[in-house]
């Protein structure tokens, strides 16, 4: 079987999973502390990052990226990645907007914030740096719904890689119950759309300690 | 013909730039001053970043993830992308390490506080920032001596878009005279091989208004 080391309210992680999920694959999930540095995993993964895919025959692919990509190239059903070469460029640049863009302009700021930084130790969260995650989350969600609003799903007339990186980002705040959903309309929409899939329900069961989603964060009908 | 807007100092810019040369593409540069956000632009690239292509149907093509990808779809020699798919996500894993690790860890405190700053209107450089970027090179600069020493390019036999990957952003690094290029013979050595190809020669003809390079830049023999 695969092994994925991960972490739960990492979105890089988060969007392997339903990855996984989408194309059916088994995999044992292992939670890695990355905060410890362990000189095990850091062999795996010299970056010392999550999401880490350990094949059956021992083959270790990092990255979200290229773990992805892979999934994409080997598994071919169902094509997440998919059309001609331009539609292809369409997912994969809103899957660097919300992989590095939404990223850095909001998760870092928040989950970073509020809970990494608790685990790295690295002190009290900066109430200025959580203003500046709220301020950004804005014009993400405006444009999530205005893809949405255009699309049947953010790249296209299908569901993509594009609709998991976004997901996985906004599921993360979600937990945190930071996400003002009510204004937003045409997000949440597309978000409840997404939360219905089968591959999104390992998500919605995940819990961390210490800290307890929402009540709407599993709620199918919010 | 071809347009691609960029930004001299920017990595992945630079990243497409170079790939473009590899697979022998004829490209009209523009240079993009994505500080004033124009509309013309916004309306090309709602995120408001460099590279952006325009393909000779008008199409656009945004993100040097998205670029490079449909480069590879698109015009196949030579291959920068090769391999099994193990293989391929070996290149993929390290141009994730560059575009994202290494970007946040060195290139944004460095070229983001000396010159986009500037550029940006946003002050005077932060000496920490400064400080914190010249601390972080030392791992990035010994993992690429580590690869080199043990293949032949980074991601294995071949030259591929690995290589393009970490050489963009140590190419803006070394524009500002940021490298200690004599610590890390290793790194040297495999930079130079990059540097004298001839894809990479329009970059060592860069020149920033208000920033002169050092010498040893476009020097093939250092």
């Amino acid at each position: 079987m695969r092994t994925l080391f991960h972490l739960p309210l990492d979105p890089f992680s988060r969007i392997i999973r339903v990855v996984m999920a989408e194309k059916q694959l088994e995999v044992n999930l292992i939670v890695e502390p990355i905060w410890e540095r362990r000189e095990a995993f850091l062999s795996l993964n010299p970056a010392g990052t999550v999401p880490v895919l350990k094949e059956p025959d021992g083959s270790i692919i990092a990255t979200s990226q290229a773990i992805a990509e892979y999934l994409e190239e080997t598994i071919q059903a169902p094509s997440l990645i998919y059309g001609t070469p331009k539609a292809k460029a369409e997912i994969r640049r809103l899957c660097s907007w919300f992989d590095i863009k939404f990223n850095q302009e909001v998760t870092e700021y928040l989950v970073g914030e509020k809970i990494m930084k608790r685990f790295l130790g690295l002190g009290e969260p900066s109430s200025e740096a959580i203003r500046a995650g709220y301020s950004n989350m804005d014009t993400h969600l405006s444009y999530i719904g205005y893809l949405a609003e255009h699309r049947s799903w953010l790249a296209g007339d299908d569901f993509s890689l594009a609709d998991i990186c976004a997901a996985a980002q906004l599921s993360c705040l979600d937990y945190l119950g930071d996400i003002p959903w009510e204004d937003y309309q045409e997000a949440k929409h597309w978000y409840a759309r997404i939360k219905s899939r089968p591959s999104f329900r390992s998500l919605l069961d995940d819990y961390v300690p210490g800290t307890k989603p929402p009540s709407h964060y599993a709620d199918l009908d919010f």
